[in-house]
């Protein structure tokens, strides 16, 4: 397992609020992007919005914006302990499983072995932060 | 100035680091990343490498990877008080000058009034991060 995971595209950016509601419309007003997509994870412990950037020919860029359901979860515990701000970043892949395989190859830890459900209905894996120079990395395949 | 800013793409995230031709060496390997820039800006206090993730309609998208020349620099005194992570993210955009007034319109506080030379030959300019809930936000305009 060799080969390099292939990237491509910046799926989103992870970004950690306390208000999600005044967030989605502070970037409607200021950068112009609108909600494609609002979800609440239980499983996760967060409410959702992804706000789309741009299209690409590998498909589309957003800005996810993240409110802990309670302070007890993880983005709840990242706000307590940093505040507002970038939580982690998502790549885009095009075969997840194998992207995880090669990884794991390089002994970058995996905090999910296997893909599960993320936002809209794209298959995501996260690597371990501390594995990935302190960058919470998520790995995104699109449904 | 009520005119949303209109972002075209996600141009890059920052990344900060201790090491940067450790960092490149990583990125090459496990995400199959490569450099297509390496510059230093004394005037930032960086040496930085743009690594591209992604081309897209209205440009590429990269990982920008930062290491501090001096620990007395933003960069420098980042990883002090945080270690090794996402720094920024910057946006595209295709007129940078007419994105700020619009911006600046809102009571976000701009870092740079004007734009300045960024990396790669382009116009920047940073957003207060105090403004942008917690994120230090950049704006792009590719030369």
């Amino acid at each position: 397992m060799d080969e390099p995971a292939m990237l491509t595209r910046i799926d989103h950016v992870g970004i950690a609020c306390h208000n999600l509601a005044e967030k989605i419309e502070y970037y409607r007003l200021v950068f112009g992007l609108s909600v494609v997509s609002q979800e609440t994870s239980t499983e996760q412990g967060v409410r959702e919005a992804m706000l789309r950037v741009a299209d690409g020919p590998a498909g589309s860029s957003y800005v996810q914006l993240l409110e802990p359901l309670h302070p007890d979860t993880p983005v709840g515990k990242f706000l307590a302990r940093r505040g507002e701000g970038l939580h982690h970043v998502g790549y885009g892949v095009t075969d997840i499983t194998a992207a995880l395989a090669a990884i794991g190859g390089h002994a970058v830890r995996l905090i999910d072995e296997r893909p599960r459900h993320g936002s809209m209905g794209a298959s995501i894996a996260f690597l371990h932060p501390a594995d990935v120079g302190g960058v919470l990395t998520e790995l995104v395949q699109a449904p």
